[in-house]
């Protein structure tokens, strides 16, 4: 299933509008032309509706949000619901600041997304209305292992209800959930966490997957985090002993960009709950 | 000729001001010192007629405008005329929205050009005063193939012309022109449109090439347009079969780095129309 | 020494808020996230204060600045001083605008700094209170070299000595000072110049280095100094024919993903005066 959900974007070459931050913009720029899909950033609150009606899907990341930037993720996001396109959003460090736990409620409340994708401390935030992350990273005491899977599934099937939407939470294990069904995902490798903006990367990619498959944004948000996942291991076997995250990340960006519906099928380790 | 034009700015060292957007900036500032020049960026109304003062030459990119830059834009582009510095204009996504549009339309009528480096939709956008694009790539039946490419250099010496300005159309095959002469340049590889940023990073070196070779903007900017090409045929193939767009964007700069004036001048393709 | 002083950045993992540049943000967070630290990045007026309460240094860098990072930078900073976190400026390209100049000014009178990293130019205009340079690269006559060394060095202390911080000058030969002890470090490679953004990077590390070694700023200061320099040997020595300022780049990255506290203090080429 993983790999007809790639077929999809590659068939398709969908197009996202990404208002995002600046510090991995060219990271996600890269990922989406990588995957198959196509990027444009746009974040002037007079042309974002007109750049998203071109665009087949949003991809919206609170990362060094300002003012200026939170209007247009409001107004395109009214857009893209109007038009029926996807809407994804990374509510990156979601309670570290007031500005952006506001903000990223603010957006879940006045825009119908497809799916929410952030780490466990900042979907806490999000389920709570409130909350406290220590930067852009998650907790520890919140990670998801194999002893704490079973009741953050529950919370993040709880969650997707209430919110009505997708709920990719990703970390060591990752979960996304509809709120019936939940996908556990044991892709990826650690070394991931030394590199700025894969969950950044992360979130453009599955904006390019919900896109590319409108009738399955469960099965397209677990195949897009199945890829990335996937795309770290492979290019985790290619580094040398000299080779460090600079080089990891950009071998990431060449998995994905190599990977064939075939090899995301047969590489896709997950369970459903 | 193309290689003359590379050696001069390797002795010239040109500082080019760049106004440009937040995606590709990065690269565009590595491929200028990686072509032989200096970068620098400052898109603050308060300070872009300082700095282009102290720089040979203006590189306005519209990506990610806003109503901030936009000011800039205009400002340092007036001051830049005001020195006799040659301006880059890159149209990132005009006819895309109507801010893009009238921004660059804007540029096109305040500010004297050297020259306007676009994709063919961008450029039609400029010369019909209006237009639509497919996000910023160009739109598939405006491409310039064997069989549409007299018609299009037609098109480009009437746009050079009327707007005059040297005119830069790239794609599959390139157009360089002054209205008088087209440089049809048949260098690159279709890889290169996987990258984000090449026509950016195009526009940068276009600027350092104009800045040093003041006497000749046409030619300058062919070679521009060659060398980037030729990087790009040149980074192809030290591709692995693992290797992805991500090395490929870092084998393209790292090739304008080691490009010699007698590479350059060996490995152009062009003919002039 | 410095060996020491990078264990304690790999033992404390410090959180560094930068407030920084769009061009060279994303190398900064991986940089900081090579050498063990964890980055995060935010400037807006209305979230910089509870960001850098969460984190334990701040990285304030005025390149690309606006009126609305500007005031955000000095918000950071006097939180930065009442919660005693260490602060590290860098100015770039002081002197090349009025804008900057009097911002560089301003926080370094509005903000009590631990370091001021930059190049000799930047430095000389902070220490006159005016002055000019060549855009954001050092003025050629002002460099540091065997010849000017001890005259350098007494300017850099006596600049150290009357802003109350430690001066890092970085070029051929760096050096760092409180004032009183003057570190003259000889690591680093002249091919590091080709690269965007390497000073930016340098002093991201050394906030991290300043925050997990509270009690050292100067021995802190300087162990980020040689660590950068000596990357920048370790890189260049992995180089082949083909690779480039990209490659370079990234393997720096990457040497300083590697380096151990014993490979630092053995490479590590510095003496003090």
């Amino acid at each position: 299933m993983p790999g007809k959900m790639l077929e999809n974007v590659r068939a398709t070459r969908p197009l996202v509008h990404n208002i995002t931050n600046y510090v991995t913009v060219n990271d996600c720029a890269n990922i989406l032309l990588a995957c198959g899909g196509s990027p444009i950033m746009a974040d002037d609150a007079n042309e974002v509706e007109e750049i998203t009606a071109v665009c087949g899907g949003l991809n919206i990341n609170i990362g060094t949000l300002n003012s200026r930037t939170i209007e247009a993720m409001l107004i395109a996001g009214r857009k893209a619901n109007e038009l029926g396109h996807p809407v994804v959003l990374d509510p990156v460090g979601a309670g570290a600041s007031k500005l952006r736990t506001e903000t990223a409620l603010r957006i879940v409340r006045e825009v119908k997304l497809a799916v929410i994708r952030g780490n466990i401390s900042e979907i806490k935030t999000l389920a709570a209305g409130s909350g406290t992350t220590k930067g852009v990273d998650a907790d520890t005491a919140d990670a998801v292992t194999e002893e704490t899977l079973e009741r953050a599934v529950a919370f993040a099937k709880a969650t997707a209800k209430s919110l009505g939407t997708v709920i990719a939470i990703t970390g060591a294990i990752d979960i996304v959930t509809d709120g019936e069904k939940a996908y556990c995902i044991r892709n990826g490798h650690p070394m991931m966490s030394t590199i700025t903006g894969t969950g950044c990367q992360l979130s453009a990619l599955t904006a390019a997957y919900v896109t590319a498959n409108p009738e399955h944004p469960l099965e397209a948000a677990a195949a897009a985090v199945c890829s990335m996942g996937l795309a770290g291991e492979i290019a985790f076997r290619r580094l040398t002993e000299e080779d460090g995250n600079s080089t990891y990340r950009n071998y990431i960006i060449d998995a994905i960009f190599r990977m064939t519906p075939e090899q995301l099928e047969a590489g896709a380790k997950y369970e459903i709950r």
